[in-house]
């Protein structure tokens, strides 16, 4: 069973998609799924990937939410309680033939190269008629409740703009009728004199924002104005590609641990072009960890209401990642116990 | 520092409360700061509640995300990076002077005594000046993260209308605008016929809604129009009191082991007379549990999108929820392994 129902109450659509109960879970990592396939194995151990090697490897992902000719709603909708079919495309991206890895370790000319293929995934899935919006993500960590440790990310091409774009899309074409400028832009303006940035080149800016939900939540936004990625240039590629290496590296040296975060990438909805002024695309790092032992839990105030509440200002969590990024890991990992910012 | 900071991108006020960091963690059962203090215990070691014996206790929460009385914002706002003092309240309501028990195990007599109890907080939170919305709320589980053990709930007296309270006002307003009607009441209609329902005695209707987000989701609604806890009569107290009662023991029967859960009280906003026609309350519980022994985690498409995928079918987990109300645990808890509705 696969489909999309509506909530009236909170006007979103909901993905129901039933054979994903039993997907893979937590498999031994020499039976991996996203491990390539040597030559000689026998059919049966073949795996999601069946060749011997590759460099980046996306595929659709075998226990799909949303589907190119999914099966027809299993049960009938009305004026009241619509159904749709669960349209879509759901991809995995492998960052590499290893079975270990991540952003900051697989190397900057794969992290460039992983940017190429975003780029090329979004424009094709992006024209599909079915397809409003293209997410890009990654989910990293057993606290996030990765099951398949081999490193990768996802893309979900969804048949709906999801609840959080159409609001920041809401915002940001209040933003321009308001003041005819892009909001993102007038963001970038605010933070770059901030006193939260951690990275710059001149292209690409990374930052905490003054407005984090999460623990050590950083954004890295292209400092021009540009709506998605194909847009950007092949300097800016590597720019973002840096951005992205050098932010995992500093997440990894916080705790010194590999920090569980979710990756979730905001461009222009799909043939959406008369946003594009008003859109400016970025990159959000959403962590789950506030210390090196606590994880931050979306329990019922962020949950059930969704106000988020956070128990560091995003200045102390920026003097913290740029330490981590100083290779003081040391200090980086007490400060929450013992540093500033903290009233005891 | 405590203080609110407007999120531009998502139009939401996010709460920064660094002196929470530090709060009680998964404190030893002889140190439970929720049990009450015996008579002659030394100063020190006094609990939060400073008396041998109580029936339900309310004070105020030690490590408040929302104060009375906050302190001036750490940071200047601006037109643009507004910010405000975190005015408000944050209760913790303890359910019993026992360190054990939860909703289906302290009796109905104490359930209904709660509600007097919610009632008459929300009547008294509702009527300070700061004050926009009282959200009654309980997390459940160490999954949900959950450091104290100590049944209790929790009330957060919010500044301003919470993001998910804000959207189903605009929905239902829309729905009145439209029709004339409640939206529901007229989910309720629905629901009264969708083969979903767990329980109902006339009063409170009990059901997994055809919109379900979360794995085994449940909610409870007077049929009544009622938009708020002190509306409901002496009968739709005890009523609710049951249906209460009756939800968690399901949940702790479907897995044999307690369900970790959020549960959400939605009422309508504060001192908002004017939308009490088209608000119907009603009680969401928010489980996290997908199996007896896999969690459902809010990863990149919940937390990063928005967007809600269910595992489950709502007919199936309706289906299940019935089958542990009835008293067929074993049936229940091998039910997504084996049962109808998950396709393999």
């Amino acid at each position: 069973m696969s489909e999309l129902r509506w909530h009236p109450l909170l006007g979103q659509w909901v993905i129901n998609a039933t054979h994903r109960q039993n997907r893979t879970y937590k498999p031994p990592a020499d039976q991996c799924p996203l491990c390539p396939t040597p030559s000689g194995t026998p059919p049966e151990a073949v795996t999601e990937i069946p060749v011997p090697d590759f460099e980046i490897a996306v595929f659709q992902n075998r226990f799909p939410s949303l589907q190119p000719a999914p099966p027809a709603p299993d049960v009938e909708g009305t004026a009241f309680y619509p159904v749709r079919p669960a349209s879509g495309v759901c991809e995995v991206v492998v960052y590499t033939a290893d079975h270990q890895g991540d952003l900051g370790t697989v190397g900057l000319d794969r992290v460039r190269n992983l940017v190429e293929v975003w780029a090329d995934r979004y424009r094709e899935l992006s024209a599909l008629p079915y397809v409003e919006y293209v997410f890009i993500f990654e989910n990293r960590g057993e606290a996030v409740g990765v099951t398949l440790h081999h490193p990768h990310g996802q893309i979900y091409a969804y048949p709906f703009l999801p609840p959080l774009m159409e609001k920041e899309l809401e915002q940001c074409t209040k933003h321009w009728q308001d003041t005819g400028r892009c909001l993102g832009c007038d963001i970038l303006t605010m933070e770059k004199e901030g006193g939260r940035v951690l990275h710059s080149d001149g292209s690409f800016l990374t930052f905490v924002p003054f407005f984090a939900r999460f623990p050590f939540e950083t954004h890295i936004w292209p400092l021009r104005h540009v709506a998605y990625l194909p847009e950007l240039t092949d300097g800016e590629r590597w720019s973002l590609a840096r951005a992205l290496q050098q932010l995992v590296q500093t997440y990894d040296r916080l705790f010194a641990k590999p920090m569980p975060y979710m990756m979730a990438m905001h461009q222009r909805p799909a043939k959406r072009e008369e946003v594009g002024g008003l859109y400016h695309m970025h990159i959000e790092f959403l962590p789950l960890a506030r210390t090196a032992t606590k994880l931050k839990y979306l329990a019922g105030s962020e949950s059930g209401a969704g106000a988020f509440i956070t128990d560091m200002s995003p200045e102390f969590q920026a003097e913290n990642l740029r330490a981590a990024a100083a290779g003081t890991p040391a200090a980086a990992a007490s400060a929450t116990a013992a540093g500033s910012g903290v009233s005891r």
